[in-house]
């Protein structure tokens, strides 16, 4: 088996340069729970990167990012709109309506994207007990297959939200790989487009783990700090999640690792596309890839490169370029593909 | 400052056999969510430790792993007994309530540790809708006060617990630390003295972050896949966890952090308890030392060795060692209390 | 304004039969929270009905039957299979959510009745713990679009739902309208045909406020009490929805409102459907009739006889009799209704 | 058996002008869910008791005006302070937690009332998001202790909750034996006296059922028309809730219960204290007795008039009088108790 696959962004390690920042903080006493300078440090870049009225606070995963995020802008009868391909409903074992007590009001999206024209049917009821109250809309940045808003997109979604009493949150568990996709700022794709809050991933960028919710809009996050602690994310040795995020903003490693993860992406779909057999099912804009495929080259082809299958009945499958993938591992793969495509059975 | 304090065993860092193992795992991709080799390999040490019919879980911290672990064993209408100082009721803003509804019933100890005669009044009304009813019998080894149970005082509580259709829940946050205060195996003190679930802790003797939820009974544990998704507590990268289990144990890092802390404790206590103005509260059995001192000497001990008041009103301090205590911060420390203490004002 | 109106079964009064209950109940003290001789016959009562080994509970309102009712054969991390046009997806304000944190799956259906060949989409990832496990399938006799599920139909959900270890669920709130509709006692429809758990409704026929929770396999309620009382359910003068509960059954009230309720909607819809520019859109099986009509007839037919808008976009309404919806009713609306749509405007 | 015991005052029925006040309104179709002229009328009318700056809504018993009435005005890492012996800890197996997900803090006290004194334990760590956060005082009026706190008592605790950024809640299930206690209006007691929630309780002082929660500032239950749904708190026949507060109020059949009752067991209390071997416990200041008595006179005692052991160890029972206690109940019961301790055995 090749010692990287296509399954996950997260299957991937750490990157070096953030593991040595681990290894750099690991030095005497700190102030546990996130009263420590590491903390202090990388909530201050955060605020540089965001904005001077924004407020970051580290939690463990993307799970918790979302949700804590989301329980403390809605209250236990709002209604939280998503697209039906969002991680927050698809696999998130229910932790979203188990914590925010919310219902997710799911849209369905040709590619992952939510337009405001697709909400009509969300905003009937307004103001009627029977039925739960819109309050926020929720999307990933990229989204679950692949695709990017363009900052015209959210701003867009953003308008539309605060003109019906709503808020904007943005699940960036991908973020990096959107912003390289945009070649923006952050800042540019959220607090400038008018999201509220922010799901800011790293783990699927090379963190060990520990995501930040950041609060784009001043006062949104004074209680966060107690949600955290009740929904059980507030960790101790916090410095060491903290310590990672100095040098992946100071020494632009949220850069190099999406770009090179994108541009993975796109030599496979390159690759790939031209295959007999092959079609690519989504735009790839980020560092996902998304085929239909003969159902007889998957599981050989697996065997050497874990990856999951997307769609069983359609023969769809993902494919997930990483910080650390290889152009080799973009060669073989392709190659072991067309051999199996070819070999006629 | 002195580099180390006494404020709590998880404001060191981590043991560098540890942070070795997490760099040594630092290679490829694995599977995310815990199917890795390194979990799979930790899983079974844990077994071999606890006994081939238990089952152990990794989380993230403490907080989840009691409030998980106990989320797995209640319904929503039952009571959780617990210590009126444990760290359930004490320190998590809420989380067990939040997440298993359970009324937590507070029994009021001299030194944190349960009995069963204390446990009458809790039995009241069984059968009674009207009332909580009691399920779980939940103690802290060590205690939140330093002190240990002994073997026969856990078998005790755990008999009560089964006659009276109850389970008995163990927060281990300092296991460690209690094993070698009794000189035993972990197996004598929790599956073999009849304990159901263990909170196993590591953070606060050397690990980075990561414990263990373990099941002792068989089929007790079935579900708790499912309650630790929706609970935010299954990290993708679940190998840097498991990675520090094999040498804590294989190495028997545990016990020799264990034994200095403790030790570091007890040469405290020793050094200290002469002192005039200086009355220890607690029997020193594991790695903290409660003691009454005059007021005026805390604030500039604090600057130098940071630590946590316990009791404002009874000036009573709470001074936690860790594996990493010197025997120079212990001298430097009795020295500048008894200077303090000498200086009248 | 007419007295009455098409708005819903239960803008309609108590039955006097029932009302009588009430009155020669008032007697004396009986001991609270329903441990009274008139709780104990209403339930005797039901087992007849329903089996001996069915046991019933009496809660104050349908929400609260289908919410407790479902609470107690799930856990947090279960799937709640239902039709898009369900009452616990549509108009319960997220109480589901709320009290029992599962997700709810839904399904589209034309005519709100769910097939087993609906349901192949909700069971992927079975046993994979990113994803809500599905547990039960709630399906309402009859259905908020007015139609029933044949006996054989609710006999094919049940094999399937045991087949694929899940419960079977009925929100029986007007599970009277739809007995006779099939001319069946409750018993062939619900214990008989496989249904595991019953929301036995009788507030829209003709019952001041009182329906049952009714759990038809042994052991399967053993817990109702506790969350009933949880679930702020428990009512303390449970003599008064239990006394209506006697004539209910006993002169067959519950046939006799049922009864003309159905045949008011027969009537009403034979005379609408007749008329120039209405469109009957369900079948009419039970008490509610689905039309789209003219938007300008709307309001002025809404005035005299209240009814409430389905369909905005569509300009569907529904119109639902009750057991006090009189012949007179009908033809006077009908009249009305005629007249508008001759109108030209 | 006496056809009325001391039991509790919601083993009586209904007042008989209540239930005529029922009757009355079974006229017609009205709108379902509170949209009727009953309801509005009866909002006026608590209105103009309470102040036309509150706002009051209706729901089904004690525990939901209680926990929901909490739930409107806490987040979920709140701590609500609430006496020892308070209903909301004892008697309703754990709704309070679930629902609200909040840590009941209890407090001590020596009759039921809660005085400021008591309260300095509960702000140690304001702000600090290991604990709960204080946000609610919930006294009851009158206490289950069968007390009654003085308006300057009451205004006393306002003041401290209001100068500690708390608020104030009362358990007004048995208010109107309080007023008539003080000889008070309502709002001298609770709007007047700073109380800021208020749950209005009358079916133990003879409604059928249906208690008001009242918010008493303007502002605070802008949202409880969503968490009463979500609470499955909303009848939809709210017109017989709604309809009984009509005469409660014009005809004062409050007052006149309340002062019967109390009278009641002012004279059973004065007939019972004179007898050899009784000791009563509590100043019976509303409409409960609290004695204790030799254990070997209770059950022969209970046969004919049913009532509680309050505490086992002590022998101490409760006697609770209600509106249809009639003098030949008291003098019955005092003859068969005198009996009792005198006969020897």
């Amino acid at each position: 088996m090749n010692p990287r696959g296509f399954a996950s962004d997260n299957n991937a390690g750490i990157h070096p340069a953030l593991l040595d920042a681990i290894i750099q903080a690991n030095v005497g006493h700190v102030i546990a729970y996130g009263d420590d300078p590491y903390t202090a440090k990388a909530k201050e870049i955060l605020s540089q990167h965001f904005g001077q009225d924004t407020e970051a606070f580290f939690v463990v995963n993307g799970t918790a990012a979302n949700v804590l995020g989301l329980a403390t802008i809605t209250d236990s009868y709002h209604g939280i709109i998503c697209a039906e391909t969002s991680h927050i409903e698809q696999d998130e074992c229910g932790a979203p309506e188990k914590f925010t007590s919310c219902k997710l009001v799911t849209i369905p999206t040709p590619d992952g994207k939510i337009k405001p024209s697709f909400l009509t049917s969300c905003f009937h009821d307004i103001g009627f007990e029977h039925h739960v109250q819109p309050r926020v809309i929720s999307i990933s940045q990229a989204t679950e297959m692949g695709t990017v808003y363009g900052i015209s997109e959210i701003k867009e979604l953003a308008n539309f939200a605060h003109n019906h009493n709503l808020l904007l949150h943005m699940d960036g568990a991908r973020i990096a790989n959107a912003a390289v996709s945009l070649n923006c700022s952050f800042r540019e794709m959220t607090t400038d487009a008018g999201v509220d809050v922010l799901s800011f991933g790293g783990t699927k960028n090379g963190l060990q783990y520990g995501e930040a919710v950041i609060f784009l809009k001043p006062g949104l996050g004074n209680d966060f700090k107690y949600i955290r602690k009740q929904g059980m994310q507030l960790v101790s040795k916090m410095r060491y999640i903290a310590a990672q995020y100095i040098p992946y903003f100071e020494k632009e490693i949220w850069k190099t690792n999406a770009m090179h993860a994108n541009r993975m992406a796109q030599m496979l779909r390159d690759n790939v596309a031209a295959l007999p057999g092959v079609t690519i099912t989504q735009p790839v804009e980020a560092n996902g890839v998304f085929a239909v495929v003969p159902k007889r080259v998957i599981k050989p082809l697996q065997d050497k490169y874990f990856f999951y299958m997307w769609n069983e009945e359609k023969s769809e499958v993902r494919w997930m370029t990483s910080f650390d993938t290889s152009e080799e591992d973009i060669k073989g793969f392709t190659e072991m593909l067309e051999r199996l495509l070819r070999n006629q059975q």
